[in-house]
């Protein structure tokens, strides 16, 4: 895997904005473009729109092929007609995340030099995901969303959006998620950043100059996150202590059927995404501290605002733990916020939200109905 | 970090053993060298002996200055004069593991022709560990040690030497360990044997050739680990959410003070540990299922032995939780083996058994008391 070429570059739909927008950094970052794709109607009270913020690897392509990948949508078991986000009555938008790797501005995007930004890719935060989104939103001719929907990084955008943009979000479900990334969390970021960094194929993050990929580094880190994404009982049950081979002790690689797998999911990662958008993103949710931009009391970031909130957890999850959805409810409910919450019995872990969860689907299903029926939609 | 020189070549206090012992994967090992520090002295009746068993990254130097760090011993506010493993009272012993690099037989360790074994040192198991310290214990001259005590890995080999040497074991103290790895923590063993292997200065473990050390990639093998040692309430009361610097958006590394010292603790393992048996012995510990051993039932391993166990687990350690020792007791209540259990409060996640813990060390302290009265010593 020592030289692996970077994956294919593919045309995206997109919107390009001249003017950009102001970073959290400080930068003013233009031209700016905004990939995303779109499922079902518009309206014409234009009233139906339903945004999915996705997650760290995720991308638009929620609910059909992958162009990349050949493989179905991410969400395509909860997205589609007659599905519990569905496409016969709403209007579905998602969007690549300013960062991200499938045609969005990016560190592999190109600047107006030709180059791609790479390293010189500012810093961004996840409100400037929500800054980007609000631009395609505008453009899009839509001046209330219905609902914003995302699980993990996703449930962060969706509380920003809430938080910043209260006036354009009638519901909101953050799924899976908390109002900051905690200390153990950023560690296990630190950890795959660092193995980025060791990667000499990484060559400063100027890889491209080098017609290679830090894959060794990238798939290492993509193993340690994949590990924090799944629960005990769901690794053991799909793979327990089974060993590879009957003559185990004898060789020393893949001796158990969960390394192949890891390795697996490693390998394939990288087939499809980008280092340094990889190293962008995750500092993006570190320094996601909802509470820190409103005074550092959580509640400012829910008070007086005119937004229905559907907060969802699942028992298996350590990444995101029940813990951290109850502290958003609190918080919700201390600032008179409208709020239900469920906690999902599920052994899954935090992939759980991207999984077959029954409960779940009918659970979302049921709040985007009700958002409906209250909007007369 | 490029080019990490090799930890400096140390003596140790070494037994050897030409005869060598029969591995588990059928490679007879010899000659076989076991290096060990004792602490107090053995008694006229040889009765007062306690082996403490190390974990992963320890090694003998229990109670002295280490001879390579400079740092104090790893547990030397446990072991010594008026403390609870009283060394006034009490004849201690710890050996290095086979496998490991501190002078006993290892990956590191120079084969009859003068090079080092590397990763042709045959693959072992926690039983080999326990076989090869018996071979010292013999040596020693002692018949039945008092009690053999160990926390994580060591643990392991506590539960090892009472089901394989249950005539030479009065008392036997498995701390924070479990009969068996589980899934997830053999994943995150292959995260760091992944990154290991990835480091172009591993040389398909023939390093030492090239004068060069894996130091970027034991060092994320080390990240890794340490995560997983701590608890999130650990994280959070060492490093919260706090920033290096006051303007904290505007560049990409070390951000986060718990990244800095992640990073601290990956570079600082580098030079005392070797990466070849870091590969080596987290394969043992993951290969480690007592059960499987004895036909697949748990209760093989304790029944019918006159052992009296101690059983520990702290409540805050994600790595080996108390669920796991709580399976324990119950497979030995079920073989009528003669046990105590305690759950220690502690928010510090699987380091505890390594750390100040008063309770932990008056439990641990009485347990040993205990069997040296009903010995006479």
């Amino acid at each position: 895997m020592a030289s692996v070429q970077p994956f294919p570059e593919v045309e995206h739909q997109r919107a390009l904005f001249p003017e950009g927008l102001m970073l959290d950094c400080g930068v003013h970052f233009a031209p700016l473009a905004v990939a995303y794709r779109t499922y079902g109607r518009l309206n014409a009270a234009r009233s139906n729109a339903v945004l999915i913020c996705h997650a760290l690897t995720g991308d638009q392509y929620v609910a059909e092929t992958h162009p990349v990948t050949g493989r179905k949508g991410w969400w395509a078991h909860m997205v589609g007609p007659g599905l519990p986000v569905d496409t016969d009555r709403f209007f579905v938008i998602c969007a690549n995340v300013l960062g991200g790797c499938m045609g969005s501005s990016g560190p592999r995007e190109r600047r107006p030099d030709g180059t791609p930004w790479g390293t010189d890719f500012p810093t961004i935060t996840i409100r400037d995901m929500v800054r980007a989104q609000k631009l395609l939103i505008d453009h899009l001719g839509i001046s209330r969303l219905l609902a914003v929907v995302g699980g993990s990084m996703g449930g962060m955008q969706v509380l920003e959006w809430a938080a910043t943009y209260p006036e354009s979000v009638f519901a909101a479900a953050p799924i899976a998620c908390a109002s900051h990334h905690s200390a153990q969390n950023i560690a296990f970021h630190e950890v795959g950043r660092a193995a980025i960094h060791a990667d000499p194929d990484y060559h400063g993050g100027r890889y491209w100059e080098h017609g290679v990929i830090p894959a060794r580094g990238l798939s290492v880190a993509r193993m340690v996150a994949h590990i924090t994404y799944l629960s005990e009982a769901a690794l053991t049950r799909k793979f327990g202590r089974r060993l590879r081979g009957a003559n185990a002790i004898t060789f020393l690689e893949d001796v158990f059927e969960v390394e192949s797998y890891l390795r697996h999911q490693g390998s394939s990662f990288v087939r499809r995404f980008d280092a340094n958008s990889y190293l962008t993103i995750t500092r993006a949710m570190d320094y996601f501290d909802l509470a820190a931009e409103y005074g550092g009391d959580l509640r400012n970031a829910f008070a007086g605002r005119d937004v229905r909130y559907f907060v969802c957890s699942f028992s298996s999850d350590w990444l995101f733990p029940t813990s951290e959805s109850r502290r958003l409810v609190q918080a919700m409910n201390a600032a008179a916020a409208r709020v239900s919450f469920i906690e999902i019995r599920s052994d899954k872990g935090h992939d759980a939200f991207l999984l077959d969860e029954p409960e779940f689907h009918r659970a979302l299903g049921g709040f985007l109905a009700g958002a409906a029926r209250a909007l007369g939609v």
